[in-house]
Formats: structure tokens, C-alpha cells, sequence
């Protein structure tokens, strides 16, 4: 296993005209790249959950259509488009619902129909793809240093699923606020919780703050409550998958209970998220949590934990309402309440 | 597997001079009976956990002690004592933290004291067990009847691990009441939680309740939040380890965060608990709450989802204060809050 900290990784990286990944489905057992020079391949490791998180995935669509203007064999713009667009859909049909996926492919599209000819084309889509991942890394170092002034020494930090390193390009949202604190010469402590069904927590968070010498304790999802009752945790950071102009926050299951708890023992709780997480046309009731497979409950890998045929209800997400939030951490600053206020006027400054 | 419901199947019971248990162990997968005539084997069953839930442990110690005067040679009635000594040590030393145990354990070894010679004693022993077993069933299913008043139809109730029969020698106690709600003619479903780390909720509540017939769905513990926000719950009801006289309980990590969400979505939350479960002499500070051994968190069966060497906080119990409980159902009636007045009555009630 490399010595790097896991925060200079790469969870996605482009390397001689290849795109490189950590292969999470290994994790944490192993930790294995992989190399892929056919965005058909890159298009199966989003699939198949190789790579995850949104801005990760962003960042892995473009790399996957940069894969495919060096395949195309186009003699023509036209026809070097054609090839796009065909690569688009297989990418974007990985994960349709992921907003970040669409983001990054449409982003590179734009770029390609703006291009002169064929070899223009193909040097500014990789030129670009590789731009995104570095301003992926920067944007989640101004959050780290943003985030970092509200956390104090000797703070135990909790945070639930994983915002980290792994589902983004390197250094992670909530992740990257807790490095930037340790960096910033705090001396601090992690809780991470399990996260079921998937287990993000344990497989990854656990292992990428262990990697990187942090003093990490992991919990079931069951010890929220105890850990908090028993002032085991001083302040909550956590991920987005989605922010609207309300401040009501979508993030992985379990996120509001856990933001719930912490309103009722005095614990501040905060989020991290990148502008692009942003959705400032919806409303809450616009929003619709996508129910996952049942499997993920009733089994965990080969071995099944329930019996056969039972109900299940496994929301991707949850709906984390504005009172419960101490502050949104962005890299255009941090937004307090009343964030109908505050998150509108970061766009503002950061145009 | 039988088509008998599992509220009349005996998770432990005296059959032909041996001691027949569900293995609790191969569920949800296998309903499987295992027969022993060695106390040893009863005591290694509970170790194993192929029986557990505090009064099925008790009930089981019982038996075991049947068995042991049936295996020994005694001639005499001090060297029959001499042998259930030995035997009643061996048992207690497989959950030496269980109360019912002991309490079943002593109980047996009172009955042998006052026996005359060794076939009274014998027989009075066999027989005190199989009236331990028969009582359990029948103060559950007083405690399902008086808590049954509790709930309306088309309600769906949430439990959390497993107080079922599963937990009991037959019916439930947190599950006894869902049942005697359903034979009261009222329609209802269940919400389960899964419990980690073992799961008990996946693995014995479901499949015992889908068992029955009834209406069950199974969630990750991570979406108790989501399901109350959503108002996919209208009532609780769970089992209890410990109940102190003040209404402090102790029960199976988590059940203090599905009280406290309760009571924020205006949730009644209710215990179901025999008076054998009840402390009336200890105060919340003196209770202290094991931990139980990492590797439940960090692996499920043989399959590791954390990182080797990750610090673990692992609770086997929560304390829930009385201020988040609507009623602990007993055989003897439901105590209503303020619980220091109304619990100490119900004793006085059941002298």
C-alpha cells in the first residue's frame, strides 16, 4: 500500500493518455488502480460503483469523453461528434440521476462543439477534462480552509457516509473541512458512522482517515444517539448531494436523524458542499428521493440477513430541513442562517 | 418449514425429558430444532446464541438444571445438590451479565434446597421449569392484551431489534402486543429495523413476524428519521433489558434514538416489559452499559467492511429517559408517566 496520504490520491486521474482509478468496490480490503483506455470500460466502473460519489463521477464522465475523441477514428467534426454523442449516452446511462455526471458530459459536449477540427477538438476535451479534476481538488481546499475556522482544538468530530477523498477527485467536501482542521494544527478526533446500507462509512471514511494517521472511531448507525448522549461528539460535518436556496439539505440516508440528534444535545452541525451542489430553482417538494434496490438491506454481499421476500423501504436520501443546520460550508464561504439569505448572497460574491 | 404461526412455536421447551430450541443461529435462512440431553449442550446453545433474549435465556437455564438432576447418579440428596452446583455454574458463566438467567438459574436451585430426597427433588425441578416456560407465555400474553388498547386500526407500529417470541419461550413481549393487536381484529403493519451490528431486526423480527402473516417491512436503522418525517409511522413499541423504577430504559443500541425521534414526529413510544425486567433499586449512574466486541461492527460473518486495527465504539445498550416514553406495558397494566408514581403502584397492584 502506497505511504502518499490518501489525500494527495487520486480517486480518478488522467495518466499518459489513460484514465487511472482506485477500485472502491476492493476497499477497504485492498487498494487497487485500475487503468482504462476505452470509455466503454470507464463507463462500467461507474456502473459497477469502482468510482462513486457525485463529484468524482463528474469528473470520471469527462475523462471517459476525452477516452473517447482519442478512440474515435473521425476524419470529420461532424463525425467526431457523432462518436461523442454516442459516448455521452453510454456515460450518462451509468447513473442517470447523478447531477454531477450530466454536468461534466455536458460541459465537455459544449467544449467539442465550440472546437475547430478533429485534432482542436480532441486537445481541448482533454485539455479540459483534466482542468475539471484539478478545480475539483482547489475548490475542496478553499472549503477545507473556509470550513476549518469552525472547528476547534481538541473537537471530536462526527460524520456520517463519505464526503471524503474517495468521492471526489482528492481531499473530499466534509473530508477535506476535517483535513484542512488537522492541517490548520488542531488536534482533532473522528466519528465516523457506519452508513447502512452500503457501509461508506466503514469501508471507506474509516479507511481513508486511518490511512491518513487520523484518530478515527467507527459506530453503527444505532450508537448516533449514545455517542451524542453520553458528549462523545462536539460538532457534525457531513456531505451534499444536493443544497437548495432554502438550505434544506439532500444527503445520504441517515443524514437528518443525525442532524436531528445533534439539534437536541446543543451540537453544531454543519455542511459541506461545493457551489455545484447547488439547486437554486427547486423546492422542497419538487424533490424526489430515489428508493434503491432492497437487496442492499436483506443481504451483504453473498450472505443474506433477512428472509426471502420481506418489504423493504431503502431511500437513497433524506431531506435535512434549514433549522437543523448550523452553517453550509462552500468555497465561496460559509453560509449561516437564515440561509434564504446567506446562500443567495455567496453566489452573489462569487460571480 | 412448519405452517404452525411462530407466536405458538416454543423457541424453548421441555419435551420427553430433553430440552428443544429453535437454532436462532441459522435464521432467517433455516428454521432449524435442535434437541438436547446434556446440560452442557444447553449451556454451550447459550453462549452461541443458537437461543437468546433475556426470558428464553432464563427459561433455558431452568431446563439445563432439569436436565443436570436427570444425568446425575446421586444417592443422595446433598450430592445431587453437589452436582446441580456445578451444572448451575457452568450455565451462569455463559451470560453472566444476563439477569434473567441468574433469576432463573437461582430459582431452579431454591426449589432443589427444599426437596426432600433426590427424586423429589428431581421432580419438582422438571417440574418448576416446565411452569417457568408456561408463565412466560402466559404473562406475555397479558402484557399483548393490556398494551393491544394502545393501538388503533390501520396503525403501523415500529420496533426496534427483537422482543418477540423469538426473545421469550413463545408470543413476545414488544411483539406480543403487536399480536394480541392483530387478534383484537385490529389491521395492522409493522416497521422493523434492521439493529445493527446483529441485526436482529432483519434477521428474527422480520422473519418471525412475516412468518405470522403479517404485514412487515424492513428498513436500514438509518431511515427511522425518513420514515417518521414522511409519515410512513404512528406509533413504537420495543422491548426493554432493564427498566429502572423511575422509567429510565435500557434497551438494545439504538432504541434511544428511535425514542427521541418519536417524540419530535409526536410519535407515542411505548416499552413492553414483564416486572420481572424491572430494577427497583438502582439509579440511572449506577447502570453501566457494556461494550461489546468490535469485529460485530467491523465484519458480518467473515465478510471485513472496515479497515484492519479501527477503534470501535460499540454499545450493546442505550438508556432512554422517561421523558421521551408514552407507557411501559406490563402483565399487571400500562404505567403512564409521571413513571416514579405509576410504576411502584402497579407493584403494589400485582402483590
Amino acid at each position: 500500500m502506497s505511504e502518499k496520504t490518501l489525500s494527495l490520491l487520486k480517486t480518478v486521474e488522467w495518466k499518459n493518455n489513460k484514465v487511472v482509478m482506485i477500485d472502491q468496490t476492493k476497499l477497504p480490503n485492498e487498494l487497487v488502480f485500475v487503468e482504462y483506455s476505452d470509455y466503454i470500460d470507464v463507463a462500467r466502473a461507474i456502473k459497477n460503483l469502482v468510482v462513486r460519489g457525485a463529484p468524482a463521477i463528474g469528473v470520471s464522465g469527462a475523462f471517459g469523453l476525452a477516452l473517447a475523441s482519442l478512440q474515435s477514428k473521425a476524419a470529420t467534426k461532424e463525425q467526431l461528434l457523432s462518436d461523442l454523442e454516442e459516448a455521452r449516452k453510454t456515460l450518462f446511462e451509468t447513473r442517470p440521476t447523478a447531477v454531477n455526471l450530466a454536468w461534466g458530459l455536458d460541459k465537455i459536449m459544449q467544449i467539442a462543439k465550440e472546437g475547430k477540427d478533429v485534432d482542436d477538438i480532441s486537445f481541448s476535451i482533454v485539455k479540459s477534462a483534466q482542468e475539471m479534476a484539478e478545480d475539483d481538488i482547489k475548490i475542496n481546499m478553499r472549503m477545507g480552509k473556509n470550513g476549518s475556522t469552525l472547528f476547534d482544538n481538541d473537537d471530536t468530530i462526527m460524520t456520517h457516509c463519505n464526503a471524503g477523498s474517495l468521492a471526489t477527485v482528492a481531499y473530499g467536501t466534509a473530508l477535506g473541512v476535517i483535513r484542512a482542521t488537522k492541517e490548520s494544527g488542531k488536534n482533532i478526533k473522528v466519528i465516523a458512522t457506519e452508513t447502512r446500507p452500503v457501509q461508506q462509512g466503514s469501508r471507506l471514511t474509516a479507511f481513508e482517515l486511518k490511512h491518513d494517521g487520523f484518530d478515527v472511531s467507527l459506530i453503527p448507525d444505532t450508537a448516533v444517539g449514545y455517542t451524542m448522549a453520553n458528549k462523545l461528539v462536539n460538532k457534525v460535518v457531513v456531505g451534499a448531494d444536493r443544497v437548495l436556496r432554502t438550505g434544506h439539505v439532500y444527503n445520504k440516508i441517515g443524514t437528518y436523524q443525525v442532524a436531528l440528534m445533534a439539534k437536541q444535545h446543543g451540537i453544531p452541525f454543519y455542511v459541506a458542499a461545493p457551489l455545484s451542489t447547488f439547486d437554486m430553482k427547486s423546492n422542497p417538494q419538487d424533490v424526489i428521493i430515489e428508493q434503491r434496490n432492497g437487496t442492499e438491506v436483506t443481504q451483504i454481499g453473498d450472505k443474506k440477513t433477512a428472509p426471502d421476500g420481506i418489504n423493504v423501504i431503502n431511500p437513497a436520501f433524506d431531506m435535512t430541513p434549514p433549522e437543523l443546520i448550523s452553517g453550509i460550508i462552500t468555497e465561496a464561504g460559509v453560509a449561516k442562517p437564515p440561509f434564504d439569505v446567506s446562500i443567495p448572497k455567496l453566489f452573489e460574491a462569487n460571480k
